[in-house]
């Protein structure tokens, strides 16, 4: 007898003389009809147990979430919904499910009840959903790089370096916190901690790669990133992960082909790898929008929303464009925009970019040459001395997906900008040796990886997406 | 004209006029033949100089580390070591290299001297070609389990779980350091924390992976741990990657057979696929071994070890079989063990390791059924109440590679042993729920990526296979 998951029975359209398979219930009516899951597909193998000739202090013990051992022949199925069924010839209970309190009952849930059994909520189909696609989507990402001839590489999670600035940080330690040491003068003696120096959880791993890319030409990361800012928010996490290519000899425009391409290849891989659940995911969506006020539906379906990004060609504009059209634009002179666009300089806020991609160009934009003062310090500055060549891609729905930019490869500029804005050379003196010895122009970028399962899954709070998030107050599991 | 990376030139075997490359200067010999790399493989392109006819300042430019843009007419070489070379019709320098300050020189240099440098290692081809090797192993990963059904699961970095046990954990706090609130006991009050309790960073997403293969089948991790041992040796890092798949359904034996079928598919990919850079690497190995004593000396190759593993059957023998054959073996009757064997239920050391798989079984070896009181807490109790479904993989040369188990899927026995351990329940609720909803045999392993980098590279010091290393008094970069 051979053993199956029930996405290989699944897929099989002949008969088979006693499979066995191992799974969870998922349901259990009539005393006859047993859903089975086991996580390897959204679909679960209906078992049809000849009641009649099985135990009741079996049958009893049937109940959602038992773990169960069944054994019987895969037969063409007499009902309608499923193509293939199993004739169960034994079962055997392996854990059971106390009904009476096991939280996971076939009924709808919150998304909040389920947060708090983060444990358990991939027994559902919305998150298992979920967590295959977001799987998936690692796999993709990894699959582009390797194809196009990145390498992999793993920046430190901690650091000794608070220098780049892209957010608050979380202190990592092994002193004594009652009774830290003390120098002379009274402040914490971090030389006597376990790395000899004040350390950090890394906020991003950009610096480190330009180290790589710098000798191996093109690298990417793909790991945790931490932010420390007290944001309740379904768009923020304290621990998220995050990509980030770093390319040797490329330019803005060359940043902005790769990232369009990057993101054309990880939606098609989802489309054709992951169709079924992606589907489920679309159905849920639309089933949700029906208890929504008109206004706050979504204006594409799931699946219309990823084609609208691979059939589209990303529209380039600056951001100096960007805002001349949303000076103009009707919104902004009904002044119906949260933010009204007064002048240039400014910040452009989720309503904007939203407004561009769905409203104005009709397709994924990237805005290119922001202003060097809303923007951090390594990016490339411009002849003009006051934008810089730094890109936001913008996708619909979402607002920005991925936020990148050439980098400053000339000593002195590099060097000017941080005197102005108070960063130690002594911290970075490893990223200036890089302008130092063989500089050369290059890019890269950053995508928060939970965004991009968010746009594929049409989550509207990002704690859905990672399977334990960190929030503030919240580090449960 | 077309831009191509070194690699691609390389693979030429046509005559291709005016052609694009950008890189770094290797070596300028004779003002004429100058070595190009960017990375892309070990190999340089030679780029022949027309010296009589490039302005000497330009000449002066060329040193070790510059960056610079060639075009030229892609031909089949003149001398020997290359197929193919570029005659150079110009050459642009994109950022200078000052040979006196530069610090990777065409010239031996300590693996220390290039710790402290390690912005600019991968510079070497050392380096690059580890760090080219580290990348393909991690692709290697993804594929095997993507291939297997497995799902990819981030586990939480930060934790506030202290209850697994593996080891010593750094501390991740917002308080302000110098003066934490206290709570009426005087102890610190980390209700006040960002995260509302006591945070540390993982050493393992094990447990939090078992409530994934209890939904979803098959899952692996692939992220960093941490582990705050103030140990200062060529085995350890504070921050290193660890590689952990689980499994519901699989039994010990079930768990060996994945086990052994992952390794040779990784090391079968990277036979496969980045042959050039395991044979620098074995190259290198026998040159530093020709300055040892020959009883320090490797007695397998780098490649021959690879094969070692791939072509033999990994031989499966229980703790107390090989306690007897260690007992009874001419190093431990002529005491030439640091660590004599002396009775059932001590544990193995790396000497004892090494013997039975490059001396007596002269093939990688599983050990399973290791005595209860020298494992984890969650390893599945045996009959005989004092060995646990443990097992060790050991390989030649570095002794232990995996260490995993079948985990105690029984809710008694488990909450039996957490007490005996002092365990607390209620900081692991969750993974109690999973023996109190359909719990079911399940297994799983977990693999020290920088210990298989270790193995595939030859390189014997941690610290060099990790692009950052993390250890006691060093968190530089």
């Amino acid at each position: 007898m051979t053993s199956y998951t029930v996405s290989e029975l699944l897929s099989k359209d002949i008969k088979l003389v006693e499979v066995s398979v191992k799974g969870w219930v998922r349901t259990f009516r009539a005393n006859r009809f047993l859903a089975l899951n086991d996580g390897s597909s959204l679909q679960n193998i209906q078992c049809v147990i000849d009641f009649k000739n099985t135990e009741d202090a079996v049958l009893k013990r049937l109940t959602t979430g038992a773990a169960v051992h069944i054994k019987g022949d895969l037969v063409a199925s007499q009902g309608k919904g499923q193509a293939v069924e199993i004739n169960v010839n034994s079962i055997d209970v392996l854990g059971d499910s106390d009904p009476e309190t096991y939280p996971i009952q076939p009924k709808k849930h919150s998304f909040e009840f389920l947060r708090e059994n983060a444990h358990l909520r991939t027994r559902t189909n919305t998150f298992s959903a979920i967590m295959r696609l977001r799987s998936a989507l690692s796999f993709a990402v990894h699959k582009y790089f390797n194809e196009n001839g990145f390498y992999y590489m793993h920046a430190p999670i901690i650091t000794g370096s608070d220098a780049e600035g892209a957010g608050e940080m979380f202190k990592v330690s092994k002193l004594n916190a009652k009774n830290p040491p003390l120098d002379e003068n009274g402040a914490i003696d971090y030389s006597k901690d376990f790395f000899g120096k004040e350390t950090n959880l890394t906020v991003s791993g950009q610096l480190e790669a330009e180290t790589y890319a710098m000798s191996l030409g093109k690298v990417y990361t793909f790991g945790p990133t931490f932010r420390a800012e007290n944001s309740n928010t379904s768009r923020h996490l304290s621990e998220f992960w995050m990509i980030e290519p770093e390319i040797a000899f490329l330019d803005l425009a060359g940043n902005m082909d790769l990232a369009e391409d990057f993101m054309k290849y990880v939606l098609n891989y989802i489309l054709k790898n992951n169709r079924e659940d992606l589907e489920f995911l679309e159905n849920r969506l639309i089933a949700e929008d029906k208890s929504k006020p008109e206004a706050e539906r979504n204006t594409m379906g799931l699946i219309e929303k990823l084609h609208f990004v691979i059939e589209n060609n990303f529209k380039r504009v600056s951001y100096t464009e960007a805002i001349d059209i949303l000076k103009n634009s009707k919104p902004n002179k009904k002044k119906k925009f949260k933010y009204p666009i007064t002048e240039w300089g400014i910040d452009l806020q989720s309503e904007h970019e939203r407004f561009l991609v769905e409203k104005h160009f009709k397709c994924p934009v990237i805005i290119f040459d922001y202003p060097a003062n809303i923007k951090a310090f390594y990016m490339r500055l411009n002849d003009d001395g006051k934008t810089v060549r730094a890109m936001d891609i913008l996708f619909p729905g979402i607002g920005e997906m991925i936020g990148g930019s050439q980098r400053e490869e000339r000593l002195e500029v590099l060097q000017q900008r941080m005197a102005e804005l108070h960063i130690d050379e002594k911290e970075l003196w490893w990223y200036l040796d890089l302008r130092k010895y063989g500089t050369a122009v290059h890019s890269g970028f950053g995508l928060g990886f939970e965004r991009l399962v968010m746009f594929v899954t049409g989550m509207s709070n990002i704690r859905d997406v990672i399977p334990f998030p960190r929030t503030p107050q919240n580090a449960e599991f």
